[in-house]
């Protein structure tokens, strides 16, 4: 009992050495002697979890997945209407990308994978997902007009969000974000909402979510498989 | 003169070998053997023309903010009203993404480089700058609500733009971007236009440049400076 969790902790040490890594250097940047140097660890402790960098960088994004449903999951069990969820939504994410290092790490090497064909877009997927049923069930709740599309809505609100988080990454190392997000909602609702609702977008721009999503992201016990 | 042009074409090869290796593999990730072969030049041939792996980076960079702003001129010189240059810029941008590799090299090395403060925001702020002016020209034409901010505005649409192409990549390896670009402006158009504008919006949406911008790419007499 003692030795496994003396292993959870080697294994979560590694995997937390090669997220800060591949976060500052990216999937080929990153070398197995820097990942091994950030995590103290030895090269036979990290052989002994893991067969490759790409295996630790797909459980790095694993992992991503794991945070990003649980903070959906999270938001969904909240009793607020689903427009204030999908604005939650987005201020969760700006909020994990800024504190967690296995996001951030996660983000980079998905886009460096995808530019050939190795990346899976499970992460995304999930936030897409979410934002489609919330806005499916902010149009029956009256919130959202309902010429919108809630699938092409949905995909364009987490692509919005995505940019502008790497806009407000590169001018101002994402200091910005969360008054960037803010802003995006501002420029939106008008034009997505009913009028007769109008009177409740300062509401729905400030919500934001009361339970602190906590995902324990070093416990990969019955994570989800990879999606592609 | 002879030998003048052979150091221009040559030189040219330079910067398309790696920024075919850039896009492909990052700042990190590209070697310079890597970049030789994929220019076909030797090491000698390289370092005649550029100092470092770097140097050729920031060169590529340089490229990219020269073609976005001469993309930028091209449109802000048609006749066209404020806002559809706003929304032929976006479509500009995917456009150059697409076909240039140059531009997505400039694109993923700026992100790589902005992670460690050595990257510059010059070709990100070309586009929020051109986006801002043509934004506030379109709240005087009357073509975009008085009560939009110009230069929240325009970081809002150049962010937004990065995250669709982002995940337009990710998802379809960009096939469905011009698609998207498309329903990003479906989707903002009816809350930033004033009512009585409602009726220009199919007009204002199907905005295109009707002058293909073509920057010759491979020219850098006078390239602008790097801004950082």
């Amino acid at each position: 009992m003692v030795q496994q969790q003396r292993a959870a902790v080697t294994r979560a040490q590694i995997v937390r050495g090669a997220a800060e890594m591949f976060d500052k250097s990216g999937f080929e940047g990153a070398s197995l002697v820097e990942i091994l140097e950030a995590s103290g660890m030895t090269k036979g402790a990290l052989y002994f979890h893991f067969r490759s960098k790409e295996d630790l960088a797909r459980h790095i994004i694993a992992e991503q997945h794991r945070i990003s449903i649980a903070a959906v999951e999270a938001i969904a069990a909240q009793e607020s209407p689903a427009i204030e969820q999908i604005v939650m939504l987005c201020h969760e994410m700006a909020r994990q990308i800024v504190q967690d290092p296995i996001v951030r790490a996660g983000i980079r090497i998905t886009l460096e994978l995808s530019a050939d064909d190795r990346g899976p877009a499970g992460p995304y997927l999930d936030w897409i997902t979410a934002c489609h049923t919330l806005a499916t069930r902010a149009i029956d709740q009256g919130d959202l007009l309902g010429t919108i599309d809630p699938p092409v809505f949905a995909r364009f609100v987490i692509g919005a969000f995505t940019g502008i988080q790497t806009v407000s990454q590169v001018l101002t190392h994402r200091t910005d974000l969360e008054q960037r997000v803010d802003e995006m909602w501002m420029i939106l609702l008008p034009g997505i909402m009913p009028a007769a609702r109008h009177h409740s977008m300062p509401r729905v721009r400030a919500a934001r979510t009361s339970v602190p999503v906590t995902a324990e992201s070093f416990d990969d016990q019955d994570r989800p498989a990879l999606t592609s």
